[in-house]
């Protein structure tokens, strides 16, 4: 035994998402410096939220609120951060390539997060945004923006700068709507353009808004963005995407809505750095064992976006959350520590699901809560804030809530 | 007397800038409403002070407030506030022809303002931005935001996005130039974007900075602003801008900026529409008579960007500045009042030069005030506010200072 623990393992953790940062953090607190070496990579110095992204992207909460240094809840003396890009994952040799070096590892967790899914669709890669990082989230706000200070200034008055289109009734996409729909009056005033001649349209392909949601949620959700002025095309293929224009069809008729601005907020997959490093993937996600690794290797493991498990009840994958990113990160800490400490048997993942909250902009929101507990507007909203907060005192203590947490919840 | 009483002249101001402005209020205070029906037309429902769009599109200064309502300041029960705008001046017949209809006078007042003179540079219309309203300085913020939103989004960076070039280092180059630099590190922070990769280079023809100024002025001027990262290439002629270069010719050497912000400030023109109607000018400003009408018409008076007045003492024009303008409004508004009480001698316009502060961002300003007095630094800058003060004072009374006022000038 005390052979073993001369050579310490080295912990490479990819990401730090919501999946990389819980592993992070549980690591710390749970291994002494003399276990492991424990190394975190990451593109850039700060952690974010992904699911308050949607905020940003439509400029009703500033980035810094949704974005965490890393440092600050990740010790330097504890864990080692490298600021750098991954660019190839080698498991056959346990190597990591990086964008300015390489590194070696006894354990890996991949929590790479994830990518638009564009499904094909022409153009769509080329002219639409995506909410995906800090970065591509105030481009979207600055462009939105842009569009609204260039309308006054050309003769000839374009309606394709104030047409607002999201594509992706789902989660996001009403998220996101909801927020636009709150953030639209803001920038009337601010360029001097009537409200009525803004438009926010969102064209969901499904037979209707939020499929899998509770009917009852979604007329609610609809019936309140709809009194915010968002139009639904529900049922609609978008077939092409242009600078100026995005083409759909319905009822086999192809209608065209003139928009420099397509938000793509209906697919996402996993990073395609898992399937080039030939881990056996499904548009990136791989399904993983009940201990949250691949099949073909046992140094690794896979959390967030990347990984795909069954919900066994419905017999289909549970959604990519950052609440189950979470979980498995918390499992595959307290794993890690296992085989560390020379365990050989590893705890399997379940789920805990706590519900769902979908906030259709500012005080109001919808949601499942407790198994099957329906909630609606304030009420959802608050809940949602709540939620927020819980993983911030996870990541951070309550420094961190009281630093960027969401603190007006019973302010509604 | 009695007779000629019955009949009210009408008298048309056409623009509501410094001219038009001050015009309408003064005779909303010397006249009657029985004594002459007075209509200001204008684009917009708004004045603004065009000295301060500058910081607007450097986005140091928020645009409203630099936007005055105009009905805040002319009581349009005694004043027929018209919005429209002026397409064609008929001064033979005495009409004025709208977008949205035709005015008729007896008394006109053209303060139509400046447009960009471009000399005829190539691409220098087509991409180069120009600071003369609202519309077109809260764009110039969203163009470099924008272009700052899009780098970090770029696999491949690109400086275009990042070289901020500014035409002219006269008046409103360097003004503008001041302001930028202020206003490049709250950019950098906001797109995490490394300072010293953020260039303000400003392109000058003459063979100094801020000709016509106190070379004494012009290199405190020079210093402060290099001290700040500016850049300067003096007597350099602009050759010509594309959408994302400049190139530009010093000492017979063709130099190419990568850029995709030209901000152009070194030439103006009055407004074309006085030239259109059939009064002599040379680019658009008229060399009026003493009492400011044209030497074709009686009934004309022209005021602030298109008016050409010599300064005797140098024998060159006194350069269209606000204070010029103020005076005029001032003196115009007095002959009217003349006219409409049936005198016939008019007062002769004569300037009262107070002097000249421009600013080199926050705090910081260069200026020759009470003819011959020198100022430098805050002293300047706080001169400059008590200018930018005494014309809402007059604008509009102590609420309008407090209002929209610059009131920091103690707190340097």
């Amino acid at each position: 035994m005390e052979v073993m623990m001369l050579k310490k393992p080295t912990i490479v953790i990819l990401g730090a998402g919501y999946g990389g940062m819980i592993t992070a953090v549980k690591l710390q607190k749970s291994l002494g410096i003399n276990e492991a070496n424990v190394t975190l990579v990451n593109k850039h110095s700060y952690h974010y939220q992904t699911t308050w992204l949607h905020e940003n992207a439509a400029g009703t909460l500033h980035h810094d609120r949704t974005r965490i240094q890393i440092k600050d809840v990740v010790d330097p003396g504890k864990i080692n951060l490298i600021q750098d890009t991954v660019t190839a994952i080698h498991p056959e040799n346990k190597k990591v390539t990086l964008e300015n070096g390489e590194l070696d590892y006894d354990y890996l967790v991949i929590g790479l997060g994830f990518e638009a899914e564009t499904f094909g669709i022409s153009g769509l890669k080329e002219h639409a945004f995506t909410i995906g990082s800090i970065n591509s989230a105030r481009l979207i706000r600055q462009h939105i923006e842009y569009n609204f200070a260039k309308y006054n200034n050309e003769k000839e008055k374009k309606q394709e700068r104030l047409n607002l289109v999201v594509g992706g009734a789902g989660f996001t996409g009403i998220e996101f709507a909801g927020e636009l729909a709150n953030r639209v009056p803001e920038l009337c005033k601010e360029y001097d353009i009537p409200r009525e001649k803004v438009r926010i349209i969102t064209v969901e392909a499904a037979p209707t808004a939020l499929p899998g949601f509770d009917p009852e949620l979604v007329e609610y959700a609809m019936n309140r963005l709809e009194a915010k002025g968002v139009e639904f095309r529900i049922g609609a293929m978008i077939k092409e995407v242009t600078a100026d224009k995005l083409i759909y069809e319905k009822d086999d008729q192809r209608e065209e809505i003139p928009t420099n601005t397509v938000v793509w907020a209906a697919g996402v997959r996993g990073n395609p750095l898992v399937e080039e490093a030939g881990i056996e993937a499904n548009r990136g996600r791989v399904k993983v064992r009940e201990d949250l690794r691949p099949s073909e290797y046992d140094d690794v493991f896979i959390v967030g976006d990347c990984a795909l498990i069954i919900n066994e009840e419905t017999n289909r994958p549970y959604p990519p959350t950052a609440q189950i990113a979470i979980q498995q990160a918390e499992n595959t800490a307290a794993n890690l520590k296992r085989l560390v400490q020379g365990q050989t048997h590893l705890e399997p993942f379940t789920p805990d699901l706590k519900g769902t909250v979908a906030s259709l902009g500012s005080k109001d929101a919808i949601g499942v809560v407790f198994g099957d507990k329906k909630l609606f507007g304030w009420s959802a909203s608050a809940m949602k804030k709540v939620i927020d907060n819980r993983y911030l005192l996870k990541l951070g203590g309550i420094g961190l809530v009281l630093k960027k947490g969401k603190l007006n919840f019973l302010n509604l």
